[in-house]
């Protein structure tokens, strides 16, 4: 972006096949994985995109030099040998749901994160939904990055809750989507449920609801992104990080004090990055895109929000 | 509200009770019905507001009496002999589902809407859920209003959508719930169904989606009015009658023409009414408000929308 601050931006997560099975046809081996739809929304606001993770010896160049082609750093990323991580989901007819048919680790089963020594000098840094034990290990190896946001889920909140709760009191802002802050707060209400995990750590909770928009929630004050109303949303694998890559692609972008005013904000442009994801399969939505394009679909959501107060 | 406009405002609907089983207890013989939320909430923005309906001789004074202290004209509520309309509903421990346990139609199976003559002249209407046959012969009655404004429900989709595509031919403005533009549009995507249904007439059309806000669309333009995020919810019985009566209420104080800018305004004060609808029983919220409390909530919509454009 123009007057860009242009800080550097670290995600640690995992870089993946997708299989998706839905109403619009069965698509095998697409590109996917945190890393992978965080960086590419977040190059978009930054050229100091860094990712580290893991890829078996079936990784296809071609992704490897599209990330590069977007001037995403890839020296972090570990070519293990064995096969890359697979996710295999169905979606109902209405992409209301989906179903997990299969998980097959491959390498990430070993993965070990290893920042190196321009890495963890990142000055903002992702901790993808990744073993929060690994988060932790990420955190300490980082070198007091002036903003650290996490995602997690529910698998980890039920097989490694301690750790989970480590990993939360060393993290200034949390992104989850609707069922997993009900699941850790044991609370239905958002409300409610976000005074109880911001008490478990994050000061800055982001609350995604999908096609219901987004929340933010911090000491004092809230705010609300809604989502764009798409004529044909086909897959939402995705959605949600790159959500969390146009947010902190636009933290990073940032002119100025990072403050909850320039948080709201990235609300709409994770938002805005989001609608775009969800439009075509894998990480096609965010091929092609200029800032021009960027900037209209933000006007986008400001007319979708703007009314008078009179 | 200071400098209203105080247009007329004339709702038909139901006067009813409500019997309510829920997590927070069982509610019997609440005082309930689309036209008695809609009118409580859109007294607080014109004191020209009146009913027709019809209620038993089992109906207490107290209710009418309540209307009335609310300067709400009850002289188009016809009491009949029988039994008061009821519906009884039990809702899931997150209020996020309901189940109708019975309906008692009492005298509102006969109900044939009359207008008196003052009634004819009101220059906003609110053809509430009723038969789409009974909402036409209203419409036909009223002498040009300068917005009529109409709900429905699935049930009128199966078992008279014809005489329900008759009614929707004449209107300006539908507010329906996410479920019901679905099945009234066969699209699954809201801005699919939108496109379709103000094909069918209403050239502007609310589709509310409880606590994920609610959507307008337009020629040329759409608006999202988020939900105001509660800590406690209790009893969502006539939300959407309440989000009508403020959104109609505000039209009917609104000083200058209806346009579009006024009624995404409009959007926010119907959520800003049916959030206080939600947080007590029977229309209990939206008792003992004030000018001053309606603004107050008003402005957390403003804080909760707000972002900055660079």
């Amino acid at each position: 972006m123009n007057n860009s601050a242009n800080r550097s931006l670290l995600v640690v997560g995992s870089v993946a096949f997708d299989d998706i099975d839905g109403p619009f046809g069965h698509y095998p081996q697409l590109l996917g994985g945190s890393a992978s739809f965080f960086s590419a929304a977040a190059a978009y606001f930054t050229n100091k995109v860094s990712i580290v993770g893991v890829v078996g010896n079936d990784f296809p160049k071609e992704h490897i030099e599209y990330f590069e082609s977007r001037s995403i750093d890839t020296s972090g990323i570990e070519h293990a040998d064995g096969k890359t991580f697979l996710w295999k989901g169905k979606y109902s007819d209405d992409l209301s749901h989906r179903e997990t048919l299969d998980t097959q680790l491959g390498v990430f089963a070993d993965f070990q994160p290893k920042l190196g020594e321009s890495h963890k000098e990142c000055e903002l840094l992702f901790l993808g939904n990744i073993h929060p034990s690994l988060q932790v290990s990420v955190l300490e190896q980082a070198n007091k990055p002036a903003v650290v946001a996490a995602d997690t889920m529910n698998f980890w909140m039920d097989c490694a809750l301690d750790e989970l709760h480590l990993m939360l009191a060393k993290v200034q802002t949390l992104i989850i989507n609707d069922e997993e802050a009900r699941q850790l707060s044991g609370e239905y209400s958002l409300v409610k449920a976000a005074v109880k995990i911001r008490a478990m750590g994050p000061e800055t909770l982001v609350i995604k609801r999908g096609d219901a928009g987004a929340m933010l929630f911090y000491e004092g004050g809230n705010f609300f992104a809604p989502a764009l109303p798409l004529e044909e949303p086909r897959d939402p694998t995705g959605a949600g990080d790159s959500f969390a890559g146009g947010f902190m692609g636009y933290l990073a972008s940032y002119n100025g004090v990072i403050d909850h005013e320039a948080i709201r904000t990235a609300m709409i442009y994770g938002s805005v990055m989001a609608s775009f994801l969800v439009e075509q399969f894998s990480l096609d939505g965010l091929r092609g895109l200029d800032e021009a394009m960027i900037r209209e679909r933000f006007d986008l959501f400001r007319e979708l929000s703007r009314f008078n107060h009179e």
